[in-house]
């Protein structure tokens, strides 16, 4: 057992496995890759044959191992105290169709080679240390994202049952049930994990945008999932009109309006930017009607989306509200009516402020960042659970074949990883 | 005979006859409206019945008829000298589908009530007097505008013969042929009007924007039929990315850019409105791209069209050439490509000083203003007749079934060319 009581542990006194890790990379690539990207199918047979490698090696390292009724994989090292709140390692194990090895599997294989490496340098922890795989986090296969750790916490609507897999159209009770899982534990919003037996929570994931790589740094902290407001279906309503025969006074241009509704909040983000807010603001689908627009035709209709994110809910409120003023506004002085609908809201999940300073404090380049993407990790930290994540470097995105992770930068996370592990009055 | 040696002539000495021009649009609206709206289409029925009604009207009067090779109708009342230029008074007679009663044909009534008046006045003109029902000035049915003016000057490209009709796939040349017309003339091209013989062409059109509607004003002299400067087929490439996870310097964002470029192109139209310029600016198509555009997807590509219209082509290239300018910039600021195209132009008419004033000095309440929308005024003007145009106010616009042209204002119009046909000095 290592001695240890709350300080800076010694650098590299316990090493990851990297080989081990890598080891299980490639079994994941072998096992779930088809053609030139994984399919690692939430419920079905990619995702499952992940969950067959992660629990092959758990028993290999010597672990507990267990299941629960929706097939959430627990793959535990047993702390010196059973009844203890526990610290959980986690990710998901499926993978969008045609996505990438790392997205998600990074996580659990992290989580395995730091208690693997607690367990050969003879730590003996003071509370359960577990390795969590977690079931069906990507929405694309069944229209609904964190089916795993929303129904191992009983939050999900019953009626998602019904949804039917993207591809073969079979529901998803259907599909628990021929995976020897059990809906009723959905159907009842059955609690499967009690959020006051767990100390921590902490997630390994790739980054799913660029910032680590311009940054040349291996791995960031996480300091939030950003929250999500979003203008599904926005419309500006004008009249259409011959491009030539109108002049701007008499104009109700619908992309004129839209154009400057989209340029005045790029004006709130920046000014948001300079006042040290975290936010983005998209709008990645913005068209004209094909069936009446024209090259000499002044627009009489746009519809667009825009996507607010913050890890602040008062900044989202707060351009939202902007943009719903700023509607109104150029509405009138171009003639024409906005109607940007209702927003569909996710809420941001901060980070644990103790759990960031301890990895900051054992990043050789320390550096946070929030996270734009959602994770298991927001759903454990809306919990109530203290919740950490860390961020490893990874080149052209994620959900694409293309994902490359360093097994050098997943080295420096997973490490980052352990010591925050030993951080913890074992 | 009127005595008359260029002075301002006695208001109302020559009144048309608006009686005859009620009958005439009521005739059209009878044979040509097909359920809601008017169809007169070009070289078909619709247009062959609304030719067969002014020529019918021209007998009645006791004008000469005669048709070119490819079926534009010529009515004239002889001059004293019929070996001296002529002056036209011309318009189409076909319509688009369910379009309206009075875009085109308001012309020819006007002309046929015109030199009805004077004939009924006892006016013996100096030269020939003719009012011409142009043929398929409209592009809906055969993909390309002024046939029938384009046609009479030889200026057609005989490939246009293999152009199919939009609705029932001959080409123009089996209709040419079906109707009785020689393609021949097209073929060859045939120059059937000579520009020299020609002393000013004078159109009148309903306005087809809402201007005369908003100053409360019957009528106006059109300054110029603006020309056009069309980027068909302009993008913006950029790089598809998550919404949530990459901030806003790494974004490679084809909307935000291309937000940016037509905004700052509003902003020189602005400035070149305040500077006096004739300009207006369009985009009316702008799309991103179903197959890969998503709610929370960062835009990789737009499409869209940049229409520049003016009735100066140093107006339009300056636009055009700092449309190029800003995209380069704001790609590059942006961290994406424009790629803007080729523009196709159409080069703008000017309408014939003389004739702007005297229209001018003639009206009640003189108001001139440009014409966005094409007309056959602006192939006789590019052939340097000089031409004038007369606008009269209409209500919701053209090329629908809701146009609406009081017989009112049509009087105050027609009045006018009246007056500046007793202007010349016969």
């Amino acid at each position: 057992m290592v001695p240890h009581d709350g300080g800076r542990p010694i650098p590299n006194l316990v090493e990851p496995d990297i080989e081990l890790a890598a080891s299980l990379f490639d079994r994941l690539s072998d096992a779930t890759r088809r053609g030139r990207g994984i399919v690692r199918d939430s419920y079905g047979a990619g995702e499952q044959a992940a969950h067959d490698i992660m629990r092959s090696a758990a028993e290999t390292i010597g672990l507990e191992v267990s299941l629960d009724a929706i097939g959430n994989l627990t793959m535990t090292l047993p702390g010196r105290d059973r009844s203890a709140q526990r610290i959980i390692i986690g990710s998901h194990l499926d993978s969008v169709p045609q996505g990438g090895n790392y997205d998600g599997a990074a996580g659990v294989v992290a989580g395995l080679c730091a208690v693997a490496a607690l367990k050969g340098a003879g730590v003996e922890p003071r509370c359960d240390i577990s390795v969590m795989g977690i079931r069906a986090e990507e929405s694309a296969w069944f229209d609904i994202a964190y089916l795993g750790s929303g129904g191992a916490f009983g939050l999900l609507d019953p009626a998602c049952l019904s949804i039917p897999r993207s591809d073969n159209g079979c529901s998803l009770e259907s599909t628990l049930i021929e995976r020897g899982f059990d809906p009723q534990a959905i159907r009842e919003r059955r609690r499967l994990l009690d959020p006051s037996q767990i100390l921590a929570y902490l997630e390994l994931h790739i980054e799913q945008g660029p910032t680590l790589v311009a940054e040349g740094l291996p791995a960031a902290v996480v300091t939030g999932v950003r929250g999500c407001k979003r203008f599904r279906n926005a419309r500006c309503i004008g009249q259409y009109a011959h491009s030539g025969a109108v002049n701007r006074p008499h104009r109700h241009d619908a992309v004129a309006a839209t154009v400057a509704l989209l340029h005045h909040l790029e004006t709130i983000w920046l000014q948001q930017e300079d006042a040290g807010a975290d936010l983005v603001v998209t709008s990645g689908e913005l068209f004209t009607d094909p069936a009446m627009h024209g090259p000499s035709r002044i627009a009489g209709e746009t519809r667009f989306v825009l996507d607010v994110r913050s890890v602040s809910d008062a900044t989202m409120n707060a351009v939202a509200a902007e943009a719903r003023r700023a509607a109104a506004q150029i509405g009138d002085a171009y003639r024409v009516a906005f109607d940007l609908g209702t927003t569909s809201d996710s809420p941001p999940a901060i980070m644990d402020n103790r759990l960031r300073k301890s990895l900051m404090s054992v990043l050789d380049h320390p550096f946070e960042m929030p996270s734009g993407a959602g994770h298991d990790a927001a759903v454990f930290a809306q919990q109530g659970i203290p919740t950490g994540m860390i961020f490893v470097r990874n080149e052209n995105g994620s959900h694409n074949p293309d994902e490359a992770m360093a097994l050098d930068d997943f080295a420096v996370a997973t490490r980052a990883l352990i010591d925050l592990l030993l951080r913890f009055p074992f």
